[in-house]
């Protein structure tokens, strides 16, 4: 049986990236994206000990995400690849996953670099990057090995 | 403003783990573990070219998940930790993010292995594992490098 599910906002990600086109395809290549992390307040207790990790994985919704193809081209590829093959933010869920760096903790409000989001994203969760869980050995970078990492074509969705 | 979104199952988790005692608490410490991606079949062309890949992320709902509390005991410290600082699955938004090995691909069926999720969870989103993204050089395990990794306690949620 097929069922949904809802998801509520628990913040709201700020970060210098008012469009796409500013926006990096991903934060591993930009590092110097400062944003912020704002935790509704009523879930503040749920930052206690996170000041012990160096990164995090933040959860949101790709609100401004466009439509969506099973398969097509993007950012990095004119070749077509399936979506669930490509960390594109044009999904069936509008699931995105960022890994941050955690540089400083101010009550609810978290100050995070390497960001790839746009400005007043909907956070609906915040994990732990942990490498002994999250470093997976002799993994393969599939076909985006492949090719060569470039800026974002303009006007691409 | 508080926004929430609908997430819609895109397939079902097949595992060997039919209750939360016997599921790992993670699949990079348990790599025998095998299951079974079924994606629903209109949404197969989404993995096209994704057997580049030896890694995939997969999201889901932990959909048998008890009593959300903001700080708790986890599974590998009885000492508590806020639900952001840990991978615990009873979360205010029951998102789980597991990374398995890809074996085999047949159409709309993924078999993979370390997978530590429990049997008929619903599918959310797969993006591929890139080690490029998301291998992230010197990162800190925070308080879960300084506990000694231990099966689930039993009867703890």
């Amino acid at each position: 049986m097929k069922h949904s599910f809802e998801i509520s906002q628990i913040g709201i990600i700020h970060s210098p990236y008012k469009t796409k086109e500013e926006c990096p395809v991903q934060g591993a290549f930009q590092l110097e994206g400062v944003g912020t992390v704002e935790l509704y307040p009523e879930y503040e207790e749920g930052l206690d000990t996170i000041e012990t990790f160096s990164h995090l994985m933040l959860f949101y919704i790709f609100d401004r995400a466009g439509k969506v193809e099973l398969c097509r081209p993007t950012f990095l590829d004119d070749a077509p690849h399936g979506i669930f093959a490509s960390r594109h933010p044009c999904r069936i869920n509008s699931i995105g996953l960022s890994i941050v760096k955690l540089e400083k903790r101010d009550g609810n409000i978290l100050e995070v670099g390497g960001i790839d989001i746009l400005d007043n994203t909907p956070l609906v969760d915040i994990k732990p990057y942990v490498p002994i869980f999250d470093h997976v050995k002799n993994a393969k970078d599939g076909w985006v090995g492949d090719v060569t990492i470039r800026p974002k074509p303009p006007g691409r969705e």
